[in-house]
């Protein structure tokens, strides 16, 4: 897994903010050349299949600043520090969808963007949900809808591409795959 | 589309890069509240799900800085400006696996990391391959293997987290299910 590998010569930082961080490295190439890699240093996320009782799909709607529209997505969130990614699993599925859920189980995860981030995405499978009595909080900047939908309706939604992302295109695929 | 609309107070130009820029946004919330979106901005990619004659799949290992090992992802290659997506992918496929095709269908399009960057992949579908007689040049900092592998040794590099990222994660099960 070293194959090709880039030593870093310098690291120079650009940015450090509540979410990412961006730093500009010199490197050496396999034929010795130097050239420059742009990396976002991301803490890392979770991201929640969540199958209801009815074999449905839970989803969140929210607005994507990056991408100025909403889009509808899986449950997920970033890491805190120190933080299992279970744990912050089982946290964000609560607050995003006030469900809680008995068998939560790691299914895989994956790096969202190689070529310029080091984001890896941890996903989990959460089913025997059950509705929490009082909600979790969101975070204060947080808005989100939810949304239960069957697999045909998600089919639906990413030829509209209102499910647009790649963890939740990731999740589609999996439920049609466990559906077959 | 604008459900939950963030409006725009100010951009900050924070870094303007090779590949890719960074701004800070300050931003209203739909409750009238102010906050801050950290924003990468990318020119957008393409990656292609190509399969030979005999049902495998094409792959390429190369190092990737950001997350300091080398991983094996399927072909894909950043959009130059004002290049079309089925041009960068075609392009992408001959520069990286010395491959045409004579089809090429486009799948699906995502979002890889939405929630800081506003990066969309473009999935291409590339069959009926046919060898380069003059393989096409890759980019001066580019190195990569070529691999042509089973859907069943595919999976077995997901377990092994060889194939470690978000596009070929879902390629991987986009021929899982073509195969079913």
């Amino acid at each position: 897994m070293k194959k090709f590998e880039e030593l870093t010569i310098t690291t120079t930082p650009i940015y450090d903010g509540k979410v990412i961080k961006l730093q500009v490295d010199d490197v050496t190439l396999p034929d010795g050349k130097i050239a420059k890699r742009e990396i976002v240093k991301h803490p890392g996320a979770v991201a929640i299949i969540a199958i209801t009782e009815e074999g449905k799909l839970v989803l969140v709607e929210q607005y994507r600043k990056a991408l100025e529209r909403s889009i509808i997505e899986i449950p997920a969130g970033k890491i805190e520090a120190g933080e299992e990614p279970i744990v912050t699993a089982r946290r964000e599925l609560e607050e995003e969808t006030g469900y809680g859920a008995k068998h939560f189980t790691y299914l895989q995860s994956f790096a969202t963007s190689p070529g310029f981030a080091d984001e890896i995405i941890h996903l989990f499978v959460a089913k025997d949900l059950y509705q929490l009595e009082q909600k979790a909080a969101l975070d204060e900047d947080e808005f989100v809808e939810l949304l239960e939908i069957t697999l045909e309706e998600a089919q639906q939604m990413v030829a509209e591409e209102r499910i647009y992302d790649a963890k939740t295109a990731f999740a589609v695929l999996w439920l049609a795959l466990q559906n077959r």
